[in-house]
């Protein structure tokens, strides 16, 4: 399975164009777009996220991960080999938090470049060509190098990484490693956690434990973002 | 065939999360999202637009239908067997329209429980499990069990249930049921009946019979919901 | 493959249903959604990005092109063989710019008509079960016909035709064919080019080479349409 993990909107053309790619180089391999409107130019959120996904790729897929602001600069073009996963991406600190926790990993560099390379879509011309192949056991485009690291990064940083659709904002905080009567304050409100939505008057918000383990700042039945003001990258503040 | 229907989003990590757990499975069962931006935290006019896209399932599908605002609480997970076809979700009134139109209904509560169950993602960790098994013929985690039913819901409401993407806003009313010069009010405008966009001037609103047999109101070229104020829950009134 | 290009958004149930006819039509041909927020209403600005994503789909393929505002008129229904692919869709312009540079091109009426057949949505009721039929070399539903032509449109307008997620503005200009230190006028702003976005200082607008090969405005970590007021249909200048 190829796990797509992308910033690029479930609109415009570039999925549709990178799914064709891959679709044409592995037929055989089925592929989910597993995010793809992860924080726009901000791969230091993104890897928060990508980590907090993590465990959706099993031993043998493939996450072909592009959160990718630098594309057409030096930045290089990594695939990494994490406990039996591989992850197709570039170079700017997206895989960080998933090769901290990694058991096993190695580091490769993408040496092979495609014929036709444009300046800045290098998902649909070098990383889809790449996951692909992979998929099917191709390592041959790559060769040993080691990951840019970013140790100064937290690993659960107390900062909106995520605003859905519900208006729920997901901070970077494992929830299962704060006091059951922690408190969160965001947009100037202090917020205690509840175990589910319908536990919480209408229109309240709080925190809770969401299914990817994190802390979310959520509101029973409205936005919490638009309530609060929370954006991805707004700093929250963890009070016990 | 397994159609999801969810108030999820396009975006978000949710059906990628979701079609993953579909995807292994069940991986000969193809997966269409058939809706995934139905009302949020509304199942009452979810319900609606259930009914007027069940024509989509035929006999052998599953419908993954997960609208789902008490999720963690009692409410209890359902499996209901509907002409031929499963659907599978909350037991919040998501299906009372489609049941109480059914020739042959046979309803089940889902008495199997993951090993791992978040306490706010039952469509991945519950509905997708049992639906995938629904797809390839297991019914050993049902057991036979009414679901509540809601007899005060109007079966064809006179409320706006779904706004698109052109602001176009598709109402509960069976258009076939209408007299030809029936007047719909809405935003305080009264609109007639036309057959298609082209029949009217530009900029000018009225109301259709959609696609899926319900009176929609529309504008030619521009958004009826933005020029009269429309918005899922919106009363609209039909006078003869 | 089949690759749908569609005005339909990504919400909705729109894309669902079509999806589901291709599948039960013809479940082995794999569908790729190329793109599905194509500018509303604007077939004239649609077929720039279609010739734009043309080079996607290859000798085989059927490309089912739906941008219809006059679905339900007397509009014909067209398939079209142009060099090695299908392109199926309404006779309304979407297709005169990959008509233009085509090397071989058969024009086609299709002139079956479903049972059912909405007035608003031929997408699902008629163009889908043709695109699918085409996708496995069925021709019986054609009949030789010329499709309109619109010898008036210009093959490269300097107008924006798409706003992607990151508000880059995509324009009608063929990159390659300006001098390199080509100036776009666009809201106010004279703007040079860059060859990628790290070229260029954070926040100041500029324009490219996109990976389609067209002339995109953009700014480095910003939205250059929400800065320079661009939406689909604004004209922009060129100056040399």
């Amino acid at each position: 399975m190829i796990l797509t993990f992308t910033d690029f909107g479930t609109a415009g053309p570039y999925l549709g164009q990178m799914r064709a790619v891959l679709l044409r180089a592995a037929p055989e391999v089925p592929v989910v777009d597993l995010m793809s409107d992860a924080p726009a130019f901000a791969p230091h959120l993104a890897a928060v996220l990508l980590a907090a996904l993590e465990s959706t790729a099993l031993p043998g897929d493939v996450v072909l991960a592009v959160v990718d602001p630098g594309v057409g600069t030096g930045r290089a073009p990594l695939a990494l080999e994490i406990d039996g996963r591989w992850f197709v991406g570039p170079d700017n600190g997206l895989f960080e938090l998933v090769l901290r926790r990694a058991r096993e990993a190695r580091g490769f560099r993408i040496a092979w470049r495609p014929a036709n390379l444009s300046a800045s879509f290098h998902g649909r011309d070098l990383f889809a060509p790449v996951a692909a192949g992979l998929a099917r056991g191709r390592t041959d485009r790559l060769e040993p190098a080691q990951p840019t690291r970013f140790p100064e990064r937290p690993a659960r940083p107390a900062v909106v990484v995520y605003v859905d659709g519900y208006g729920n904002a997901m901070t970077g905080l494992e929830a299962e490693s704060l006091p059951q009567d922690a408190v969160i304050e965001a947009g100037g409100r202090r917020l205690s956690r509840a175990r589910t939505f319908g536990e919480v008057p209408a229109g309240e918000p709080f925190w809770y434990e969401n299914s990817l383990g994190r802390a979310e700042i959520a509101a029973n039945g409205t936005s919490a973002a638009a309530l609060l003001g929370l954006a991805p990258g707004t700093q929250v503040t963890l009070t016990a």
